[in-house]
């Protein structure tokens, strides 16, 4: 491969001839040849985006000549518009605090901007990484802003899915709203509910985790830039500091401000914490209600048989006409991987020391990457599963009838001790309780029909008590 | 031992003469062996005052005969002061959903108040443990309720704590404004911070973990009695839903409400863990704080030696003279004991099935342990340790002098790479970056002493420009 | 409260009149206040060993008067026989590395032997805790070592219960064998499969992870102790290293010797974190396998049916007769805790620092109750739920007969495809996949009862071939 | 994008033209749009191997045409050397059990081998890829065997580098064994070590680590091969069972076997935890020991400095000449990647329902992942920094002259309690211990040359006793 020399503070370093980026890129590149993964599109764009907002911060206060800023901002926005997709090479396991990354992006937009001016890659001296596109800026308050923004934009995406999928949920709530069937608590007979009222739940529970992630945003919005290297903002002029942030407010759309305590917001990777624990709670919601729904749906006979999920895709490669809940099962696999990564995050969160936490590529990686799976799956997950779900209304009702938690409905009127002997008889004989109760005398036919009248049991209210 | 017999609905049971507990707590107490540990007594209390008020509602509407229901008022009142503090005996540890919590303190009120009108233990003729105490309620809806109620008790109490520390904290910051020290980015040389910066942004750091606490708890807020069996609120009128809440929020002067769905209150456990969360949150900043205060205070002769803890007990049984730091390493403790049971709460928060989350206990059992080890660390923690932090004001300004990260302040005038230079002389050498700077012309001496005069140096701005 | 004065090197203390342990325990009860919680009973055990096999070691190779150390052994035997076992009171979250637990056990063993001499309480002039009874130790290499005896002794009792449901599940797997039902994958319909199967597979499972918490042994059995305060052995012989590593081995039955590399024995925690693991282990199969028994005894009319479980306890306080699987789930919850102790372990031990982990409390803490709380909840697992499981015959049979998995026979003789459209046929009309043969006239009457036997096909092989 | 038209038993799909795999996979491709990542390469060749083997056992039995199996065989070859490397698109996160990945392997074989046979892309008359390239197998049995493969391949390799990584610690171990240092316990002074000793502790630890890791393999080799659908080997003869065994042994080089009980092989996800434990493990082993190299090497002039690490790369973007532990940084944020996999991992484990675990595939890309990240990050680690790191020996020595830890040698002659005294006097004065000592009068000079003399105190003894 044909290469150039570049030169950096420790020396000499071979560079792919063509490359944008440049000696420290290619240090990273070298070593860290970890896990192969490329740093994810959003991180990139909120990092050029601070270095556009840099640029024209360092112009307006005149400390930054206007044909170099210019041509930083030019070189920024052409790779907002997509270019130079491929010149982002670090993998994300990499130097502590994600210098590496910063450095790549300081290298392609300097040596960019230089083509612009008229200079050739690999020649910093009219464009500079360091001096020119990090200027005011370090790797330790660009890093955290850049993860910052990056995590604004996903987690949008990731909420305008689950309102979907809470959506689906209500819809169905609404149309299975007259189906009853027995309630099913320890995974025993309980008392009766409607299929409606399972899945309005689930559209309420869905609706509260998304409305927790959105709690989660304000304390990512303290952005913190201006910090520079440990928070106290050396090098960077108040007027700075206020001006990249209104530059980052307009240019990405978000309610972003400087961050109360620049210092705090620097050593503390707590928003992320707690940003990484909603999508947790939400995942552990996930996984539960997924479970349902293969528990519900489970069968054709073998299993309980109340919903129908949409068939999808053949389901064994040895049992033929085999069809399984798939959407469920990768929802819950993600959910799965997500509650992991909430994991790494905390600990990487509790292992700053001093005025920085330097384990911030690595919660960058697993904030970014639950987002965008999370996103994904759910879409996935309501628009291929939930929103074509069906009900076997005749199985429920069977359920409903035969349901020895009907019992519960007699404890108010004969008390509890005597409504067990209904059970219980009811659970020897394998007759229903409304047998039971009939042959028993306790109540007449007349009486037992209002009794347990199946809708007003879904409700509250004790019944059949004149 | 002297014991009476009891039946219940599966049999006969011996239980211990004296008891005021009956066959169902007896079978638990049997059947679940496991730690050792009674339930805490937050649980026990709320669980108590929800039996109180449910009587006082069941009055009210008339449905529960006002001798009956006055004497369970009475046996509450009674416990809520203090008295049968021994007869709260189950395993946290125990059958799912918390049944035999329930039953637990359903036949200690029971026996109790059977013997407040003249009967004796283990008569349940006139006061029985399910039809009168437990009237329209389940332990579906009772069990989570006190767990809701505990948690916001302690969680205040916690919360107070977490005040009390990040105000002890912001006291230190104010105290060690003036205290010039180097900074440390990757435990390396940075540049220069006042001691009092990094004590404020913990007091903040610390401050938003309290306010994270103080979001979680609204949902717990939405209680979910009145649900009973499956969170359809069969056998509870609403009257009395509306009346149970309203004593509620008299008796523990919360806010609580009914929540907006039943059915999703019981079967989803997000508030807990998000509740969790938050604890969890909080706990990883305490460890890096603590972490931080172990290095800082680290030596006294091999160590960074910026702080001195006070000295609480001798810190070796082998070294004499030895003091460690203590508080800080027992707070560590606690807190890794706080981020292991956040994911048990995980793991039971997701195994919820249908109608009902059966591993609520486990989940209440982790929610209280947290939030009572931390609320006491954190008084400790604050009033033995962080209140009495003092600096050794010459051995920080010494490192700051000469510390390689000075270099940094000439980058704007003279650019990275130059400046690169000076720093690699001043490693290569053992001479600090002022004697370099001096050595190499750049600067003159007085240049340099308004360049590199400390203080400016922590706040924004370019210095040394003109 | 009466008191004493007693002196230490940081000054005066006051302590319970009457208290055998001094000054440092009282100051450890002051400052750690933080979960009321006592120390396992087998780690005061181990420390009271290993003092008393120093005292012999330290007689024997002339550095302890034979007097003083022989007070130490009888006062050590006094407390292994039950004595004084109210004395050890310092909270389990206590100072880094356990310095207070073990200058509790120097305290009382000193006092106590003091006393036997004829001396009195807080005289340590005759018996001192540190240069006595302490004596060749330190909290480094004591602590450890005591964590390593209690565990191997708590381990072992938990293995001897996991053998005990080893061999449940094993048994229920012959008297089940001759019991045909419908497999479920994805939980459908699937293949063949006899309930002995699935029960003896139980079996093998638990016992591989007993097998695997004894392959964690080993490492705990390297003790570590002589190494003193970082690992070299400073101030403890060669000899007495020896000597005091026999006496425990004679002492504890357990075969442990010295370790090959003190250092790396006293700053490594990954003995206990693989010992953890196994227990993570083991706990995610008892989830697993509780999980089934649950699904598989689901009902009684609304759930699988396919087999019972004792009944232990009346499963509702609301709805009567009800019975729910209180062991699964107790068992359940305890394994979730155990998952979460796991992580706390994990969390502690990467926190190590230099010579020592100074938070070995807390992982002791968790492996203990671990160990405890999974010893007790298998031992009532097995004995109250596994050994009286009773299976629902006809009722498996009946979802065998009507499984849509049957197609998968025909696969090989007439093609994926085709067998997938009988398949279809079946889940369409709701016949059986007998039934839609026999009409299809694919295979006769007794070809089909040949090809469709039940027993083979549950064992390897091609059926219906020929 | 030009297509081609397929059916399977759900119906019509469009494949790319061109494409080898077809309307399963397309199927998936389509449900499955999750992480964009790719299968592991050594899944993939895993399962290829299965298909290989598993076509010669056809043959060999007899059920397979030897065209048809020998082109199959062919196929297999071709992607093994290489080839189609690009055709196996299916995410990750997919299907529950694999059945997508299964299947794009079984088409993707298909359509090569009926393409050597002269067919063409999409026509299976020839060569199907269930009845022929499946034949005998299900994924459920192919799936966790094909993990087991990839698995026992990488993490031989991990075992190699990890083997490279204490050999590396143990040379320093040798090269540091005169260096003498004051130790630390709790971050304060404590007794002399060598820096050597902490060296050879690490290779060590890491040495037990990788033997963990070589425990978890038998368990591993045990296949579950020949279970198909359910455990049972329904559709699999027993010949085959023992022929695709043995071709695998073979092929692989590895001595894998059958497994005792494969419907326990199929269910039991614990070879999975048990090996992923062990790689949290390590992984907590070297989080602790970056940290200790970090903590030792921290400076230049701001920290311990005791130790230098090799300068990889320009550490900071805006501090010139800041020189970071890069290597360190990334080991630790692989291995925090690490222990939240292993959670990953513990969920799904537990998830396992009946005959199946459906959730093997978020196990698979986890164990593979971090084998593969920890593979890397372990070389890079070894090679760039471990293997080159030197001592600053005088820097040791002078921080071994001030402990104040030299009191403890002290103590076995005058007394715990008098060499506190000494202690506290080097602290309040600032004099070192030896200085005190001498002006106090307890030792003559030459006596405390013969006591302090430092070699000897960091062997096991009691020094100075004469």
């Amino acid at each position: 491969m044909a290469t150039r020399l570049e030169k950096d503070t420790m020396g000499v370093v071979e560079v792919p001839e063509g490359a944008y980026y440049g000696a420290q890129t290619q240090r990273a590149v070298a070593n860290f040849p970890i896990s192969g993964l490329k740093p994810h599109h959003a991180l990139v764009r909120s990092t050029v985006r601070i270095k556009k907002c840099a640029a024209q911060a360092n112009m307006t206060t005149g400390r930054l000549d206007a044909e170099v800023g210019g041509a930083i901002v030019k070189a920024a926005d052409e790779v907002l518009s997509g270019a130079l997709a491929d010149q982002f090479v670090v993998d994300p396991f990499q130097a502590g605090a994600g210098t590496s990354h910063n450095m790549n992006v300081n290298e392609v937009l300097a040596n960019r901007a230089a083509e612009l001016l008229g200079g050739k890659q690999g020649d910093y001296s009219r464009v500079n990484p360091n001096d020119h596109v990090n200027m005011a800026q370090s790797t330790n308050d660009v890093f955290p802003t850049a993860m910052r923004l990056a995590a604004l934009e996903l987690a949008e995406q990731t909420m305008t899915e689950l309102a979907g999928l809470s959506a689906a949920f209500e819809q169905k709530g609404k149309e299975f709203d007259g189906i009853l069937k027995s309630g099913r608590t320890h995974l025993q007979d309980a008392v009766p509910i409607r299929l409606g009222q399972e899945f309005a739940a689930y559209g309420k529970a869905i609706g509260n985790n998304r409305a927790g992630i959105e709690r989660a945003l304000p304390a990512l919005r303290e952005l913190g830039i201006g910090g520079t290297a440990v928070g106290t903002g050396l090098n960077a002029e108040e007027a700075f500091i206020d001006l990249i942030v209104q530059g980052l407010a307009r240019e990405t759309g978000q309610e972003v401000n400087r961050g109360g305590n620049l210092v705090e917001r620097m050593q503390n990777m707590d928003p992320f914490v707690a940003l990484s624990s909603t999508l947790k709670g939400t995942a552990l919601n996930l996984i539960r209600i997924a479970n349902d729904l293969r528990l519900l749906s489970s069968g054709p006979r073998t299993g309980l048989g109340e919903i129908n999920l949409p068939a999808m895709q053949p389901g064994s490669s040895i049992m033929p006409g085999k069809v399984n809940p798939v959407m469920p099962e990768v929802t819950t696999m993600v959910c799965f991987q997500v509650v992991g990564a909430d994991l790494t995050v905390a600990m990487a969160a509790q292992a700053g020391q001093l005025e920085l936490n330097v384990m911030m590529p690595v919660i960058a990686f697993n904030t970014l990457f639950s987002l965008e799976i999370l996103k994904n799956v759910v879409h996935q997950f309501t628009t291929l599963c939930v929103a074509g779900i069906s009900a076997n209304e005749e199985h429920c009702r069977n359920y409903l009838d035969q349901s020895v938690g009907l019992a519960t409905v007699l404890a108010p009127s004969i008390g509890y001790a005597a409504a067990a002997e209904v059970a219980k008889e009811s659970a020897r004989t394998g007759k229903s309780i409304r047998q039971v109760i009939l042959e028993s005398g306790i109540l007449t036919e007349a009486e037992l029909d209002q009794v347990l009248a199946p809708f007003p049991l879904t409700t509250p209210g004790v019944h059949g008590k004149g």
